[in-house]
């Protein structure tokens, strides 16, 4: 056979079980959380008829994996999760009752350009109510991720809401001509970005008129003050917007909601320059930040009343929430913010030597019996010097050695592989101590 | 936009959330094991390129899902996950410690011939030891596999078991023409589905010697023995095959550690006549059979000491079992053996008025705080009796009512909704009344 040479494609990644400990770490988390708030897994075919994915992305449907299998269908990977979910809400809409609450953790497929470290492969983490207009709904979704984000230590995030109604009330509260209002959302969104004097000069470059200008650049400086506060404003500024009115009273029944729920003040704004993209978002929206990894959104989402509903003929409101799956791995790992450490593999059973084999099965059937990750040593005669070494090289904190001073005495020695000690343990303190440890 | 009709490509399933339970059940159980035994989680892409499978499937090349990138690269779905695992113990060769202990449960994806429940999608469940020798490798695989059967609840499970080494040389004592070899082997393979006067007209029609068929019988009919008298009687006939002979002892081997581990004899039977394929395999080979289930393996694995090294240049040792995830998902749910039913939804929290919404919100905070998966009824002003229905439709066990008399009582009502029953708890007993009911 000719050699192959033995490579992954651009984009792709193998991850080793070093790495993956972290990455099913936060999908353990969030699986989690969002079982507790009532939402039931989904799962959806990788590939689909590409016919369900196309016209759905805009500019982006050209980065679908797509193809003819060998049936000389036309097929493609599928591109996000929430799609699929609009197929699947459509198809088994007899089988579901509503509100659907769903979350899904998978991979999709992007043929992104080529670019160090992007990802052509990655996973999506979303959940969704999807059937219910209630303000409740958004709350709840927040409420979740204030709880996810504490699970994974990340206690200072914050979480920065708006609402698309009251941007859109806004922008024609300005009573500008249409062709202007898209670059004045372009513009206010890139707040962070240009700082308020750069949106001020890119407005003027954009030929926007002086007056509305200032009136912008209020708006968006509301973001310094308290949520409650920022709605009040702007209830007087856009009293006669009947869209900015609604978009604010739901904002208000959500603050209301933060309070049952408990979630600490400082722990959101508002923020009314947030936009989140120019189509798909239709009420609330929010994303979430950890302020000691920078600027990247570690989640996102918001309410959407079309997508939904594309395959079932008539509307169908949505809220839900994406959490950036890669970011936060990433994230986390730069923080030293993991799982912890004893979670992994704690010990390898050394053999001593043939004789005292049936006494180190019989240890490492007592560590699992009790719950400890461990393994044995499976060659034969080694030297424990050897054993020690492999212990060392596969990061396991702990080496078990029983021979016969141990078996007399009805105990083990547990070398400490980092520190270098090792002590005797009585066999009934061993799971403890290795737990402990 | 043109209406697409919301569907599935055939052999691709959606999994709602109410089927997702009992797969994400094998899921959990089996990663728990293969973690507790020292495994490791690997990933690999769904997407290889298509060089790297090509080759390696024989016949079934054919079902690769191979197709052209955007970037005109020919690339292939994974077909499994092992070839991926050769590609990667090459690829990665400084990264990894050996003997590599790894699993994964994974999606790989075959374009296999159309026909009802056959799935073009589905996953493997596979967990291997990369580079050791060791009967005690052998040993521990099988010990993991009585464990696991034992956590699903199939308590009467069978291991079958025999040694590729021992086929290949009673088939060479035999001293038949090299081309009737294989069909000897084929004949053999075959005893379960005609029986031994089947297998014996079988061989009589394929020109089989008297003599040898004779042998053939008495070889096959061992497996009525245990497995001790089984491993004597072969050592006696083919005490002139050396290959045969370290097949025996390295069963012999394995059966000492059985006693080590605790697998009860009842568990497993030596079987002369199992094959498992044709190549592949090159020492101990396995099957997990329940009988309340039929005679489909649930498990299947062995030793194979070439496929491993393809990519390396040199043959890498290893053992491994694959777990039939999607058999076995059938099994369970056949014999009614998924997970506690607790463990999903568990309570749904009514809003009896907007007046008690913050006491809603207070109980479904205390719930989900206990652990205790729950919801929040989410529409205002519904009636109650409409938020009972739903609880019903969505199978939710209990539905709580907080209104003014349960709050002056500092307590809720809980629903029964499968007895229709409902009574009042005091609130710090709700949890402990949810957990046990």
């Amino acid at each position: 056979m000719l050699k192959v040479e033995p490579r992954t494609l651009q984009g792709f990644f193998d991850y080793l079980p070093n790495q993956m400990i972290l990455r099913q770490y936060v999908k353990d988390v969030w699986t989690k959380i969002f079982q507790k708030y009532g939402f039931g897994q989904l799962e959806t075919p990788a590939l689909e008829y590409a016919d369900i994915l196309s016209g759905k992305y805009g500019e982006e449907e050209k980065l679908i994996y797509q193809f003819k299998d060998r049936g000389d269908r036309e097929v493609a990977l599928r591109y996000d999760q929430t799609v699929p979910l609009a197929r699947v809400i459509a198809q088994h809409a007899s089988e579901i009752v509503f509100p659907f609450k769903r979350f899904e953790i998978n991979r999709v497929w992007r043929a992104d350009a080529a670019r160090k470290g992007r990802k052509r492969e990655f996973y999506q983490c979303d959940a969704d109510i999807v059937g219910s207009k209630s303000s409740l709904a958004d709350a709840e979704i927040v409420a979740l991720l204030y709880e996810g984000f504490n699970a994974l230590k990340l206690e200072n995030h914050m979480i920065v809401i708006n609402n698309r109604k009251i941007i859109s009330g806004f922008i024609r509260y300005l009573n500008m001509p249409q062709e202007k209002e898209v670059e004045v959302f372009r513009s206010i969104d890139k707040l962070d970005k240009v700082g308020l004097f750069g949106v001020e000069q890119e407005l003027k470059e954009r030929g926007v008129q002086v007056s509305a200008i200032s009136k912008i650049l209020d708006y968006i400086k509301m973001e310094e003050k308290s949520p409650k506060d920022v709605l009040k404003e702007q209830k007087n500024m856009l009293k006669n917007s009947d869209e900015a009115l609604e978009g604010i009273q739901e904002l208000e029944s959500v603050l209301e909601y933060f309070e049952m729920y408990e979630i600490p003040e400082k722990h959101y704004v508002i923020k009314p320059n947030l936009v989140r993209g120019l189509d798909y978002y239709t009420g609330i929206i929010f994303e979430v930040f950890s302020p000691s990894f920078g600027s990247a959104a570690l989640a996102g989402g918001g309410r959407y009343d079309k997508l939904c509903g594309l395959f079932s003929g008539h509307d169908i409101s949505a809220v839900g929430v994406a959490v950036g799956f890669e970011p936060l791995c990433i994230a986390l790992e730069e923080l030293g913010k993991g799982p912890d450490k004893g979670s992994g593999l704690k010990a390898l059973v050394t053999v001593f030597s043939e004789e005292y084999l049936k006494n180190s099965v019989e240890t490492v059937k007592f560590l699992r019996k009790n719950g400890i990750a461990a393994e044995i040593y499976l060659e034969k005669g080694e030297k424990l010097g050897k054993q020690f070494q492999y212990a060392d090289r596969k990061g396991i904190p702990f080496a078990i050695v029983i021979g016969e001073d141990e078996v007399a005495k009805n105990g083990v020695m547990v070398k400490d592989m980092k520190k270098g000690e090792q002590k005797f343990c009585k066999k009934e303190e061993l799971a403890k101590m290795l737990c402990t440890c």
